[in-house]
């Protein structure tokens, strides 16, 4: 800071690629920390170490970050941050604070140097102060790429080639810049291992109309993979050349770049003309083709049978066995992982046993997490990576006997979660609509979940991928439009703090409904838990819902399922409501 | 044009105040193109005279424009208008455009800027090109200003002065402009009628920490109310003065200014230091105070018997006399103009018979409209101002035998603005989240409705008074929070066009319902028409909701109908239904 003139210096939690999930080389805020959690912005001055983190994540911070000389600070609602308003309180004008511009978006640096210029505060950014002090920085990772066969992916390269040209052509652009790491790994039917749970890995790319380059280290690729791209007209380049190749681009090339993903650094090395722009392969990617909605299909009846041989043997085993919140977790996983085509888990399961079931970003740890017994509420929420389509579920349920309030609270959230699913509405309708259909039988009892109610979902891809989601604020889940062929989580829940947490989840796909209209088709497959459910609260409309779900759900489920004793099990689980 | 060596000039549709409705002497528009309807915008270039205009007054445009050298074009839905979009096309590089800056605000200027920079073409505003060539161009009016006693609006000009002083500490800025003529009446309990419908006048006003400044033509006020001015330390200045008064201001004074308010020559002028955010007072006023609150609950009974004795006149006369559209907006405001404290229209009443109901902004003139008779559907949208309230109200009737599908559309909308109206919702909800609730029923039948649902109104102000409304779209009503003491309408249709509309209007006032929720009190009381209303359709819920407002609507508004026949009648009116 000294060496730069620099006041302060900030660090977000991101990556040159505004990834959700890092790898481990671009954990810098809790190497510097000690903060584990997945949101929060460090800055350091010269007087001042403070971490800004939000409600979520007060305790843990507080914990970690107990006995440094790193401060935790509250991150709030407010419209300006909490961490830029004690910026522009503590340094005085003529400050310059400096950050590394590949850890924030082009959009992001324009609104931080909006709301510190009036303050005359500079904002610097630079391409690496870290790597210099960081001295066992881990790698950046170097794991192979494989291809993502058109059988799976439906859609060739060049077919998606093709359809993100004519949208080029559309929008009057030579070039089109890619960094988002699933926006690539859809383009070229490629997927990685290079972060956990997501299958994609480090690079970019940048599409013309007549052929693209992918930067990627080459040595990620086997050479059967290098011929099969070159054949389909795509140049690999180093993953480190990609800032040379855009200043060199020609003056008047109008490059395509997306100012919510592409990074402060590499926006300002552009030389062509920067046409402001959502990324075209952000929607195209969002509405899924009919190969990988059938896929999709499939791959929840696969998920569903998994899920019913983990549950029936935790149903066999609960009173016999010591089983922890994190056992249960594993049998999730080892049930998936016998299915074809499975390939990992889509996010680490949250496996929250009563109180643990209130905190909503709960992960059980091997060493530290709940016994399951039989009583209390249980609440899964869990997903597969499969070669053929990514899971998302949450289901709650009951260990044991079950009080007048805990019926009471889930059959609010189901109703919530059907009323979501069962509404037929014009296009152009917008994730922020759609929200409160999920909260009002809440509402009448005042009460609310804290969290947004759906995010879109990959194709063998993100578990979070944008652009749509259902959300109560005007996020841009909220703010962007539910098309057809879209898959969205819808997934209400109740939290009773200290002392359990509800939630159901199920992934809807937005189809045609006709005359402008679209409605839901429910992909997930598993059954509710009857037990919890007041049939008193529910209409006939309902119930009819319910019961027409449990039929299809066994009808396609138990196939996958291998033991008879466990389709016999799950019979029952796939009971009527009278 | 050529002596400014401008290429095109923009023409748009407001006053310097940023004003909804105008004063004639800002009919820019309509005085150069013959277009009448509310809302366009008019381009002219060396080669072209265009008007751009939206849905709704397409058919109104062609006919007004015909054999004139104006040319139509239709205004979209586009993030980027389609009159910005054919400047795009049509003006080379290193054009200039000239406007009236009055007439737009400081965002509406800063959003043209930006989207014709790419293009190499500039926006120049000027103050005013328009005077010197239109010669009989009516006067600024001059009508006179009255107070609006403190019995009707609950505060002083001295506690609202004080209310606004403590927000500008908390926002830290020295002064605050005040642009927008509703603001400004109610700021200093004053009102005008320099614009039709709207009890405003034409002013500015500055606040500062110490004195307040209204800058207002002295001849529209008595010496008495210039004394009481005085005395609550407020100083006069011309209404032409405000330019050089903003010019004048201390370098380092902090000036708070609404961009979207404050119009682009204003905003340029100002010397000190310009302070962006929403105006104190369009918030301030958007919560009503219990008196106001009081106020409105007994104008709604005035209000309701009004229409009960001109609904109760044409269901006697209808078979008698001819009575036209027109007729019956006169008869509704001459029962209003016998009730306490009448001031006049709050805007012109929309009654459309048969398929005219379909005509969203339809407006009956004398000279050309329906001859109402013994059958088919009537959407009566109407509203008066009264020194103690302004109210807007629509209810549609039948006038003789009813249709399945009259039905089925009248209690689709019926059930959504009650679903609308029974709603709890927490703190923090905004106008588009719960409008959905308004259209789920229509949606269901494939059915909707292009306008909003609901805006905000003023106490013996404006009848659509920001911020906050239900919207499909993130317009200012779509994203501002509903917060307690708001009186909002609630307003869903369905418009078969050719055939009939549908509309039922109720005001709603926001109150807390504790534990951070909010709920609805219905202020409007007028009977719906149960003849349309298929109860085979209505939840037991909403049987009651409905059977509970007749009797408190009979109760309420019985008292003000000056005749007993009409009592009588109005009992009837207020049936259960079972």
């Amino acid at each position: 800071m000294n060496a730069n003139g620099l006041e302060a210096f900030f660090i977000s939690g991101s990556d040159p690629h505004q990834s959700e999930y890092l790898a481990s080389h671009w954990n810098i805020r809790s190497w510097l920390t000690g903060f584990t959690g997945s949101a929060g912005v460090a800055i350091v001055t010269k007087e001042h170490a403070g971490l800004w983190t939000d409600s979520r994540y007060y305790i843990q911070a507080e914990s970690e970050l107990k006995d440094t000389e790193w401060t935790m600070h509250k991150m709030d609602s407010n419209a300006i941050p909490s961490y830029i308003r004690w910026v522009q309180e503590h340094l005085h004008k003529g400050s310059v604070i400096g950050m590394d511009g590949r850890t924030l978006s082009h959009s992001q640096y324009g609104q931080f140097d909006k709301w510190l210029k009036p303050y005359h505060i500079a904002l610097q950014i630079y391409s690496d102060l870290i790597s210099e002090i960081w001295e066992d920085r881990p790698e950046i990772p170097e794991n192979p790429i494989f291809e993502h066969v058109i059988k799976f992916a439906g859609k060739s390269r060049q077919e998606k080639l093709e359809q993100v040209r004519k949208k080029m052509e559309e929008l009057n652009v030579n070039s089109y810049l890619l960094t988002a790491l699933d926006d690539i790994a859809w383009t070229f039917n490629l997927r990685g291992s290079d972060v956990e749970c997501n299958p994609v890995f480090l690079s970019y790319a940048c599409i013309n109309r007549e052929e693209a380059i992918l930067f990627v280290n080459e040595k990620k690729l086997d050479p059967e993979l290098i011929d099969s791209l070159k054949k389909d007209n795509i140049k690999i380049a180093n993953y480190s050349d990609i800032m040379d190749f855009l200043n060199q681009l020609p003056e008047n090339e109008k490059v395509l770049m997306d100012p919510t993903q592409v990074n402060a650094v590499l926006w300002k090395s552009v030389n062509g003309i920067k046409e402001s722009g959502q990324s075209i392969v952000k929607w195209e990617k969002s509405i899924k083709n009919d190969v990988e909605l059938k896929h999709f299909r499939h791959t929840m009846a696969k998920d569903g049978a998994a899920l019913a041989e983990a549950f029936h043997w935790l149903d066999q085993n609960i009173e016999k066995l010591k089983i922890t919140e994190f056992d249960l977790a594993m049998k999730i996983a080892e049930c998936r992982s016998r299915k074809a085509h499975y390939y990992g888990e889509s996010f680490h399961a949250i496996v929250g046993y009563r109180s643990n079931g209130a905190i909503v970003h709960y992960r059980p740890l091997p060493e530290q997490c709940a016994i399951l017994e039989s009583s209390g509420l249980l609440l899964v929420d869990s997903g597969g990576q499969y070669l053929d389509g990514t899971t998302d579920i949450t289901r709650t349920f009951t260990m044991g006997e079950v009080s007048a309030d805990e019926k009471l609270h889930y059959t609010l959230v189901l109703k919530g979660m059907l009323a979501l699913s069962s509404i037929q509405f014009p296009a152009g309708t917008t994730g922020i609509q759609l929200d409160i259909l999920a909260r009002q039988f809440l509402w009448s009892h005042g009460l609310d979940y804290g969290h947004g109610t759906g995010h879109g979902i990959g194709f063998f891809l993100n578990v979070h991928e944008p652009p749509q989601g259902f959300a109560h604020t005007l996020s841009e889940r909220g703010k962007s439009t539910i098309k057809p062929g879209m898959v969205t989580s819808n997934e209400p829940g109740y939290y009773k703090v200290g002392h359990y947490g509800i939630r159901i989840e199920n992934l809807i796909h937005s189809i045609d409904a006709g005359n402008g209209f679209l409605k839901f088709e429910t992909l997930t497959l598993y059954p509710y838990d009857t037990s919890l459910i007041d049939a008193s609260m529910l209409s006939q409309n309902e119930i009819s819902t319910i019961n027409a779900y449990h039929t299809y759900v066994f009808d396609h489920v138990s196939p996958f399922i291998e033991d008879p004793e466990t389709v016999a099990w799950f019979k029952e689980k796939c009971a009527q409501i009278l």
